[in-house]
Order: C-alpha cells, then structure tokens, then sequence
C-alpha cells in the first residue's frame, strides 16, 4: 500500500548536511521511498499521514553493539568506583570473561529474554537498524548461539538487525595460546558460521589486552577469503596501528580511535574508512584522550556515532544521549551527530539502502516531538520520538 | 484504605546506608506507612501486592530543579559547541536572559504545558517530589506565574511540588544596579510572594556573575524575618564564601559547590547544611574541578543529588543519568547516589516526612526491575521503573 507522510519538517541527510525541506512529504510504496521533497509536489496516496509540522528524520542506525550478552556487571562498576582500572579488571579476570562465562550458561532462549529490554530501549527512540556483535560465547557453540539470538531478536520486533562475528574478542579459557585461538577462528568457527548466514560482517579487538595486528590480519584473510566485509576496534587504549590495519583490508569501519594517529586518519580517508566514535564507553571508563576530531574533520574521514551497548564499558541504551555525549564531549556539532546516528551509520555498515531520505530507499522514518533538530543532541535523558516508521509501517 | 506491598526486597534507606530488608514488605493507611519490616511480622490488609522479589525503594525526590520556563536554549547549545563559556554567553545576553525573556511572555497556561513533558520524565523514573525554583521572571508578576505555575504541575500530576522563590538569580533589565534589585526583592518580591503562600523555601546564586555574598545575605535576612528557610547556589564557578554564608543562615543546602573550599566544608558540617550536587550541570558545562567529595565525606557533610533541570546548564531530566554522572564523574559510591536522590534529598529540603522507608512517613515508592541496588546507578538511558506509588496510591 502506498502512503504519505505530509505536513513534516524534513531532514533528509541528503548530500554533507542535513539536508532540510520545510514544508515537505514523504511517499512510499511496498516499504520503499518514493518521493522525498516539498508538500506540493507529493503524489497521492491511499494513506496520508498529517505530521502536524514535525520533524521527520530517517530511522536512527545504531552501528555499534554487544546487544547480546547475558550477565550482570554492575559489581564490576562498583568496583571501578573504588579505583580499578579496566585493564585491572580485565587482568583480574572479570571483564569480557565474567560475560563470557555468564552468556555460555545462558540458552538462546535466555539470551533473546535478557536482551529484548536492551534492543526496546532502542527502539523507543527511533532506531530502526541495530548492528549486533557476537564476541562473549568465544567457542563455536556459543558464538552461534548469540548470533541466532541476534537474528531472532530481529524476527520478535519490528528493526533490522545486522550480525557481526566477534571471534577475536577475548582469548576463552580453552586456549593458552592466542595465535592457536586465532587460528581456530580462521580455520573452523568463522567458516562454519559464515555457511551457517549468521555473519554479515568481521570484527576483531586489536589491543594490547586483545589481539595483535598479526593476528587481527589473520582473522582479515579468513573474512576476506569469504568475501565478508571487516571491521576493527581499533586504538582505543593505546595506538597498534590498527586503524592503518583496517584501512589495508578496506573495513568499513574503525571504531573507538581515542589514541587514533595521523598515519591512521590518513589511511582511513584513503580506504574510505568510518571513523565510529564511541562516546559512551569514553565516558563511561573516563578516558582522558579524545579522538581526533578535528583531523578527521579535515581529512574528510567521514564519522559515525553508536551506543556501543555493552556490559563492561558503556551500558548504554540511548543514542539520543549518545549524541549528547558526541557533542559535550568530543565536540561534534549537531549535524555531525545526527549524520552519524544516519547516514554515517549506514555507510559504517556498508549499507546504501539506509540512513538517508531518498527515493529508493528504504522508509525508515522517525518523527519527533521537536522545534528545531538540536533539540534532538542538547536534552538528556529525554525523549520527544513521536513515532517510528519501519519499512513504510 | 490501607494496603500492604510484599514479596519485596527493600532499600529503607534507614540509618546511614540503604538499609536492606530482604522479603520485606511495606503497609500504609490513608497514604502513611504503617508497617516496614520481614514479610513474617507484616500486618494484614485490605489489599495485598505481590512485588514478586522486586526491589523497592522510597520514591525518588529532585531537590533542585528549575523546571518551570518557555523557550529554548538549544541554539546557545550549539554555539557553546562552537567553542564559547557560559560566562560569555551570560555577558552577550544569552543565558539566563534569553530564558526569562521567554518566561515572562509565556502564560501560567503556557508556562504548565511547557513543563509538564518534563515533570513527566521525572515521574517516569519514580519521583514522588520535586523541588521547583522561580528565578526565570525576574519580577513580581512573573516570578508569581512561574510559581503558581509550580504549584499547578503539582496538582495536574500525582506528584509533590515544594516551590523556593530565586528572585535573586539574575539583574532583570528595568535595573541597573543590584543593590536596587535586591532591595525590591526583599521589600516587595519576596514578602508579596510569600503572603500568598507560593514560597516554601528561598534562594539565590551567589557568584561573581550573580550576586554578592552582601546581598545574598540581604535576600537571606528578609527570608528570616518571614520564617522561611534558604538554601544556596554556591561555589559552582568561583569561590565567594557563598557556602559559609549558607551555613550562618543555617541554610537546608549549599548547592553545586565544585569550588568549595575546606572552610566551607567546615562551615556546613557544623550547620547542618546538606551539599546538594549537581552533576548534569558540572557534565553539560565541562567543568573540570570537581567538588570536593573525600572531603564532604570526612567531614560528614550530607551529599544530595539532583537533576538541576534547566535550559542553559543542565537540560537533565533523568535522575538515574544524574546518579550515574555523580558515580563516574564524582565518584560517589552506588549507596551515596541513592542516598542522594531520597534520604539526604529530603534533607535538602528540611522534610522530614520523606525519604526513607519507616513508619510514620508518607508512603511514596518506587518498585524497580532490577537485580541488585547498583544496577539503578551503572546502566545509562534504560530506566527499570517497574511502578510508583505516591501517597500509598
Ligand atoms: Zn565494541
Ligand atoms: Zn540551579
């Protein structure tokens, strides 16, 4: 059935900025957009919704999270409140481990139940696109298990959900050996799950407390060998070179980029690499080094926001505070925080299908309850989502 | 009628931590509570719930809030994103003024229906009270309508408003001198206000960009004459002594204080005056001194918590987000983060009929889906609130 979504506000996030049309409509047509642009060029349709002069945006993208997990870390953040580091605690073994023995005792079923809240979270402020990371099961069994509940978690809501295999997350207790750990993701788990149509896409931790670039480029070459597309946590305590790594396979994203270097911006804006900026998790372990904003501004790297949601560094579920903290924080300006909730999202998943109002594409709309799009990055803890469109419904 | 909550792990915030009470319950009659203890000694009643192993705690309480205004700060957002300070913003003619330009065009129709998508929000996350200051109409007839406006969220919602007058928060343009100003508050302003029984509590802001110790202690002396207790905004930019002058006033709270020095720390501990923090302003305005906590703590001054909610400095309306900054950014424990949003709130307020769970004090809850107490403070944008009960309904 086709409808129209008139009397709007347009942020259409066409071209560099955010593409406004005053007075305008939106036409689609079996969920996908058929006229974007002023009222008085809309065709007719069999449903018209009156948007009483709001603002229309498209469907907020979350490009980066760990949705899936079972488990509890708010001890955890007790005990950082008492002083300890991240790398403390990951030495300490709790961090990534704690989660990972948690989200192996739990069964799909389990895994869906503990994640819903997270993902309706989501979904009330306007998202429509989740990127959902598995990387906490760590053996074959249960990094299947989350990828399933990833996917089903996009058959028991209304929002797309894309997969990314998170193999080279954390070294399980079955291997003391990385390089054998890596190899056992190259050889059997990556290539069974990859058949199975679990894995939209790869992605590794290049860290000194996770995975050497050696070993992420490994994992690079098993993606590869698949025709996955990469994408890389790359600099986010301190600078291995992985964003120059990422930008060598052509990821499409790499993501955190607090220690990110020059060599690394440079490379990025060559392979056309996103720069996902991760805010909350900046925040939430009080990192002190922000990521080069500025040069990637002036490099061109194009920069997208996410929740990042996870158990151990940022237990976000808001993008809208996400944007907030992008803003406050890293001083992006409104329109680069809203792109990068859209456009840049979608480009960060590889996804020309999303993220902008064009025709063409798909009609994931978010309405909101605002007098001027700032208002979407300045208020916190606050939500004006007046209402979600998801593939035209 | 009286009713009797059960199957409930309680916080009763008795005594100087949460005060758990495992398979508690909680009865009232006519709104008080009657009974708080094991589920084996609880009394019987007309109506039982079944909490089912939730976590209950006393309802939520925002002591300091300036949430009655018009208009809209976020353009001034996006140029403070650009690189200016609230202090040039102030001597440009934004900031404050621009909200009271705003508020005093507004009426007491326009001024409720602004505010109450914000009150809502905090009803959302389980406040039963809130502090709501004037200070946006900068004259008698303005600061009236913001007032009564104030006491009529109070009865549009189920939600307890406490009103402080803030005539002395800015120079109004029909003045050019403040010593002219604070003279009109005292012999007019306030006393007119107060006859007509729209002020609980007065205040002011103390600071170089406000007003001076000298007047505030004006402002405070015609307070006295009028029986009415004072709090403060002090120390938050500089440090003029405000908290000290607070505490010879024997002041409910100091607020903001990320200045303060030892001798106001001092000053407090022997009066009794709560430290009211105020992480959303501290956070939106990138402050970087910290109030002094260690200290606070070691001199047993109270710490209370609050949203601030305001449209230049802090546009919060989420307590948890507001409990969640002071544990990351002041590093208070997850007990003084709850502590701050009930007991010692209603310190702040000089209430002692709220706050924590005990028998003889209104019966306002909130029923939380969570696991353990830290879980209200660790996640950020995910609000748990399972239910509020406010006055035993
Ligand atoms: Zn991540
Ligand atoms: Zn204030």
């Amino acid at each position: 059935m086709n409808r129209l979504w008139h009397n709007a506000r347009l942020m259409t996030l066409e071209g560099r900025d955010l593409g406004i049309v005053e007075d305008g409509a939106v036409a689609c047509e079996g969920g996908i957009v058929t006229y974007v642009g002023p009222r008085a060029g809309a065709p007719n349709a069999a449903e018209t919704i009156d948007c009483e002069g709001r603002w229309v945006s498209p469907g907020l993208i979350d490009c980066h999270t760990h949705l899936v997990y079972a488990g509890n870390r708010a001890r955890e953040f007790e005990l950082r409140l008492e002083g300890a580091s991240y790398e403390e605690i990951a030495r300490a073994g709790g961090g990534i481990v704690s989660t990972m023995k948690a989200t192996r005792a739990a069964s799909e079923d389990d895994l869906v139940a503990a994640s819903l809240s997270r993902l309706d979270a989501l979904i009330a402020e306007g998202v429509t696109t989740v990127e959902i990371k598995s990387g906490y099961g760590l053996s074959l069994e249960a990094e299947r298990r989350q990828l399933r509940a990833a996917r089903r978690l996009g058959e028991e809501r209304n929002v797309a959900v894309t997969t990314t295999f998170l193999g080279a997350h954390a070294l399980p207790p079955e291997f003391s050996d990385r390089d054998a750990y890596v190899a056992h993701i190259c050889d059997v788990m990556l290539p069974t799950l990859a058949a199975e149509g679990l894995v939209d896409a790869v992605d590794a931790f290049c860290e000194g407390i996770g995975f050497s670039p050696d070993q992420v480029a490994r994992v690079f070459e098993a993606a590869r060998t698949l025709g996955l597309p990469v994408k890389l946590h790359a600099e986010q305590l301190s600078d291995l070179g992985g964003a120059s790594l990422a930008a060598r396979y052509s990821a499409l994203s790499a993501d955190h980029l607090e220690h990110l270097s020059e060599i690394g911006i440079a490379a990025m804006a060559a392979s056309g690499t996103v720069a996902v900026l991760l805010p909350g998790a900046f925040y939430f372990t009080r990192e002190e080094k922000r990521p080069p904003v500025a040069a990637l501004r002036a490099h061109g790297v194009p920069m997208a926001l996410a929740t990042d949601c996870n158990p151990g560094t940022s237990p976000l579920t808001s993008p809208l505070l996400a944007m907030n903290m992008a803003a406050t924080l890293f001083r992006l300006t409104v329109d680069e925080c809203i792109a990068g909730f859209t456009r840049e999202a979608a480009r960060a998943l590889g996804r020309g299908d999303i993220g902008t109002l064009v025709p063409g594409k798909t009609c994931d709309l978010a309405i909101w309850d605002i007098g001027e799009p700032a208002e979407l990055v300045y208020r916190m803890g606050f939500n004006p989502l007046h209402a979600r469109i998801w593939r035209g419904q």
